[in-house]
């Protein structure tokens, strides 16, 4: 193998062009293999693998520093710079994070995993250089999806009058994670069409020098472009037209399917896995598509992670002009929702946990500031094993903490399809809803709350001594508490479901002290800033006793849960300890 | 006067094209004496009276609806649609906020304050519009300014999509609060300069229709072209230059001063009035001058508000490439500072608690997820009288618990340098300051703490039964309230002054459980989330009682701070009969 040749970029330079070819086609088998095996980033990665190679042929990083937006595509990248054996060993297939990683070598500069944050990333870099009269090529490499978003716009509006070298990487191959939505791409098309001729160009209208390369899977013609443009004196946006998926036959015809992909998408098997059990992705689309078929001011919005939350193709077909999937803008996305809900209509918006915290400001000021009734659905709210840029740990501290809002934790699926409808159907408030995180647990009876009398905590099981609150998917654990508690110390606990994370029960808190010593609390998510720290705060002044579980502060990186619950006392046995010692030590 | 006739926009539909021009003169008058009354936003009210009435005079608000982004421009439209008298009558100045708000109007669409928002929140209504098969414009109004904002990118890409009726009315003066920062503002220029007529045109490149006026400030012109493309099906941005600070010389010559004014700007007593006195701004800017002529890589950064940290023309320029206003684009200017320091500067940010929410997920993954050791200067970090869309109550929840920042709240003046010193020399965290509010205190002493000793309180005055914990601003108010349990009860209470936000001395708090009974924090911002929710937490397992002072989670509205200090009871007296409260009932 070529690659057995390949350690740093350096050792790219030695390759004759023939040799590069071949080189391109071996990564492209191992990362076809590897990511079949262990799922992961698929087309973005197959699209990029020659302007990655001519990248590191003509570059020297990290002297010149290259800055992946989003890194969902820098798997090429990484094998190219030592970490080949995250791809060419079964046994080392998870050594590596799927993003850059500054820890993992010195030619990724900075970890990254949310969207549109290169180009400023990279002006700074830029700028550093300057003040410091150091050398160097800085060069952000974009994907046209990436460009929708609002941070990416700013960056692009200041790199362009740096007024030194930065290079702007557009890799466009006409897809987001779905599709493409927005003014942009049709601009973006004008010039795929016309070879980059058109004089109507957005990036020439930002005032950036620009150049085409309609070949952007031809090793030797990016060669020949990079070099062309190497230590340019100022900003200038090279966009080269790319296939996401290139090379995988599947992968080329359904890219969305393609963009990432869980384990074995291309074994036999995978295709006859499929089982009709109701999730809560599927329970969320059945209620939606009723809703928008009885009422046309129904709208579904997605900023461009329909898949995320089960918004398939089919699905966004039925709902035609009811669906609206704005890109990666999140901002927008608030903002437009909550237009849409003041002028009479009513939007359901399905974002993911770590994408919340892209659009606080327009959380707090466009929606909750004018109190406009909109459904926010928060999925994969929860602490888990994910990579550290896309934790679901910190929705609770940043949403429950703003003005307005009711943002409520459903327990099972009876429960959260009438907070739904409630929402849906109410006028007067923001309501955010955490879609519960896990297979689908049903009550098997309905929930027929009025949803409006807020902070009304639920009280399922009435005790003694200690109170229990599991709030949202820890209640199933708080459950599993008291039961041992039951079992095994004769302890009849009280068992509270709080449903709502903005707001406490006080009524009920205070009526506790009578026959409680303990509350302890419980959330899926971290502690700093989050419920449980406000029930502390509200018997702060009396003798009741509070224990909070929940995550600390912060950023785990791949960490399996098992090890994460462990670390947080999150399991019954590891509670269990813990009230036995607050009780022993203070009731002594 | 004309305008005695006029109390809703149909009344200005009666008038002639000459009455219209009579009317611009009173109006204008009108907002030249209440704004040098009161203070408020000058300049940009004065450069958009024509475009305002001809907008009512060729519309139908609110059956047609006009959105003004950040709304500093809002004055003309509140004087034409009912609300004259907060102009005309002395006595109703204050009556009406200085932004859009629905509760006082059917013309205010939404609250606003906050830049860039208009274009989203338009879309939003035109949709709603178009799902409900109604009629009407839907006007997006947004100054040249705003438009370096993510978040109106966004909103202009999707809007270009929507298929219907939308006019965007680019209010082009050719500033932002300060000068404009951007490529984007070449192609405004080369625009007006041909008269709308250039290939290169940024709006056309996202996809919309286009129409220019170079008279912006002729009712006649304003007019004729608002008719042209009223009930349009499709969307277009209406590219109007405009002159700021119209028809005041002073505000037209000096147009960042005059962007917004304090009361008495116009009087001649105003201009002796300066002094030299020591403020926290002036020691900040003296610190970073000196700091920047040491030490080449150092650079100060501001997104578009310099004004507000006192970063003054002649500072700006002493800095030369050592500065970068980036726009208004906090996203992009944590992402850049992020850029910078990683490669080797030492970025100084300087921005306002109520914009630091702009920027949550840079925060969290650009900066803090890469421990890039930034400096985040935080102003106006602190509860106040200010009105709902400019509350500085949020910042410490939210940045507090984000991984891996540092946040400091220095008490006074020496504390804030050496603070802000240790901050710039370090390589280690990315680290945020409260610059303490107010008046300047000195301690009269330099400070010499260490301050990579993370989370070290400083225990001010050992005392006994009572820690007083006073963060940042209310430091002062725990001396006050100790002074007070001294002299009248003979309390010798803790004083403890914390200095970090982001962690808690566990050793500390520990010891005080030897001989303290009640632990008292302040602080100065919301309490959900914040400070002293933290310490609650941590007592929650033992006998100490904790009450937690400061404010509760709300959007205040102009609220005279004595009336939030009582409502929150941040008093020393209020404070000390909470205290006696709870020491009575639990210590029986």
């Amino acid at each position: 193998m070529i690659l057995d040749k390949i350690n740093t970029p350096e050792d790219l330079k030695q390759l004759d062009r023939e040799e590069l070819k071949l080189l391109s086609n071996e990564i492209r088998e191992l990362i076809i293999n590897k990511v079949n095996a262990t799922g992961g980033h698929m087309g973005p990665n197959l699209g990029v693998i020659e302007s990655t190679i001519a990248l590191h042929y003509v570059f020297n990083s990290p002297q010149d520093k290259i800055i992946f937006d989003v890194s969902h595509q820098c798997y090429p990248h990484k094998i190219l710079t030592g970490r080949k054996e995250g791809f060419t060993n079964p046994d080392k297939y998870y050594e590596y994070t799927g993003y850059t990683a500054p820890e993992e070598s010195v030619h990724d500069i900075f970890k990254v995993g949310h969207t549109s944050t290169s180009v400023s990333l990279a002006t700074g870099a830029a700028k550093a250089r300057d003040l410091n009269n150091e050398k160097g090529n800085i060069i952000a490499f974009i994907g046209d999806g990436s460009l929708s978003g609002g941070e990416a716009y700013e960056g692009l509006n200041n790199a362009a009058v740096l007024g030194s070298n930065m290079i702007v990487i557009v890799n466009d191959n006409d897809m987001s994670i779905a599709e493409n939505q927005g003014g942009l791409y049709k601009n973006l098309k004008l010039l795929r069409e016309t070879k980059g001729k058109a004089e109507c160009n957005f990036f020439k209208a930002l005032g950036f020098d620009y150049c085409y390369l309609d070949e952007g899977n031809d090793i030797d013609k990016l060669i020949e472009t990079f070099e062309k443009i190497k230590d340019i004196n100022h900003p200038i946006v090279v966009h080269i037209k790319t296939i996401k998926g290139h090379g995988l036959p599947a992968a080329e015809r359904n890219k969305e399917a393609f963009h990432w992909v869980v384990p074995g998408i291309l074994n036999e098997s995978a295709k006859i896995s499929e089982n009709n059990a109701e999730t809560y992705d599927s329970i969320t689309t059945d209620y939606i598509l009723n809703k928008a078929k009885a009422d046309s001011s129904v709208i579904a919005v997605s900023p461009a992670t329909p898949g995320a939350s089960g918004f398939s193709q089919e699905f966004r077909e039925k709902l035609g002009k009811q669906y609206t999937d704005v890109g990666i803008a999140e901002e927008h996305a608030i903002a437009y929702c909550s237009g849409l809900a003041k002028c009479g209509a009513k939007p359901i918006l399905a974002i993911l946990s770590s994408f919340v915290q892209r659009t606080y400001d327009q959380i707090s000021q466009d929606l909750c500031l004018n109190n406009s009734p909109i459904t926010m659905l928060v999925y994969w709210g929860a602490l888990s094993g994910a990579d550290a840029t896309h934790l679901g740990s910190f929705d609770i501290p940043l949403i429950s903490n703003i003005p307005n809002i009711v943002y409520l934790s459903p327990t099972n699926k009876e429960e959260y399809l009438s907070m739904l409808n409630w929402s849906v159907e109410q006028d007067k408030y923001p309501v955010a809803i955490r879609v519960p995180y896990g297979e689908l647990v049903s009550a098997g009876m309905p929930d027929n709350t009025d949803y409006s009398n807020l902070n009304k905590f639920k009280l399922t099981n009435a005790g003694t001594d200690i109170a229990l609150i599991g709030l949202g998917n820890f209640y199933h654990l708080a459950q599993e508490v008291k039961s041992e508690l039951s079992a095994k110390y004769n302890i009849n606990a009280t068992l509270i479901n709080p449903c709502y994370i903005t707001g406490i029960d006080e009524d009920m808190l205070e009526s506790l002290k009578k026959n409680h010593k303990l509350v302890v609390t419980l959330e899926d998510g971290m502690l700093n800033g989050g419920f449980g720290e406000k029930i502390s705060r509200f018997y702060g002044n009396s003798d009741m006793k509070v224990l909070n579980f929940g995550g600390l502060k912060e950023f785990t990186d791949r960490v399996p849960i098992e090890e994460l619950y462990k670390r947080y006392h999150l399991t019954s046995e590891l509670i269990i300890g813990d009230i036995n010692k607050c009780l022993e030590v203070y009731s002594a």
